[in-house]
């Protein structure tokens, strides 16, 4: 059995290949319990969050990890995910770091997302 | 009973008062099952997360939190906190930005730390 961080591994690569390609089929990453918080906007069940996500005002978007830590969650099976890193839009040159944030859980052999939190981040100034 | 973003913000008010003011008092919000992935570094255990705490190679250090987002976790009471912000060590005048993510579970009429991970963030460049 794959430990808790070759599972993290794969999840961050599938879901941000996903969200890279064709962002209408993360909708199989949530379930009606899933929650999002995107920059401080709240959502709540598969669709809206993944209504949220495909009406960003973006066409194309590339993810680029750069830290991705994990620890296993409390709760049996699940893992926290924590992942650092930078997106780019569309045309746009310049890079936006950004910080995300998973709780995953088991169900029927695979893994869907309880928990998620996005923030871009900036850089820090007195 | 207050709702879990009043408690989240209770929590990460009281931790980052604790670990500006003596860190060696974090000790009380850990127990010996909680997990700390410092900067890649993992932890176990009240003591060793503490010990590492408070050997971080400097004798000031303030934190300024940027933004704080809290969703219930999926065991039963707890929460799951994600801050943005950034600190100054010393006399250094540059902040650096973080981040760092909790799981809190309830216990004995307050809360402890479950999991606990902490990033350095760096200006996303191209």
């Amino acid at each position: 059995m794959a430990n808790f961080q070759d599972i993290a591994q794969q999840f961050v690569d599938f879901y941000y290949k996903t969200f890279d390609g064709d962002r209408t089929q993360l909708v199989a990453l949530y379930r009606p319990n899933s929650m999002l918080t995107f920059e401080k906007e709240p959502f709540q069940g598969a669709q809206n969050i993944v209504e949220k996500l495909t009406n960003l005002p973006f066409e194309k978007v590339q993810h680029r990890v750069d830290t991705m830590d994990a620890q296993p969650a409390s709760q049996e099976g699940g893992i926290v995910v924590l992942v650092t890193g930078a997106l780019m839009v569309d045309d746009q040159p310049q890079p936006m770091s950004y910080v995300q944030n998973f709780t995953i859980l088991p169900a029927e052999g695979s893994y869907y997302v309880f928990n998620d939190m996005f923030r871009l981040v900036y850089p820090a100034h007195g």
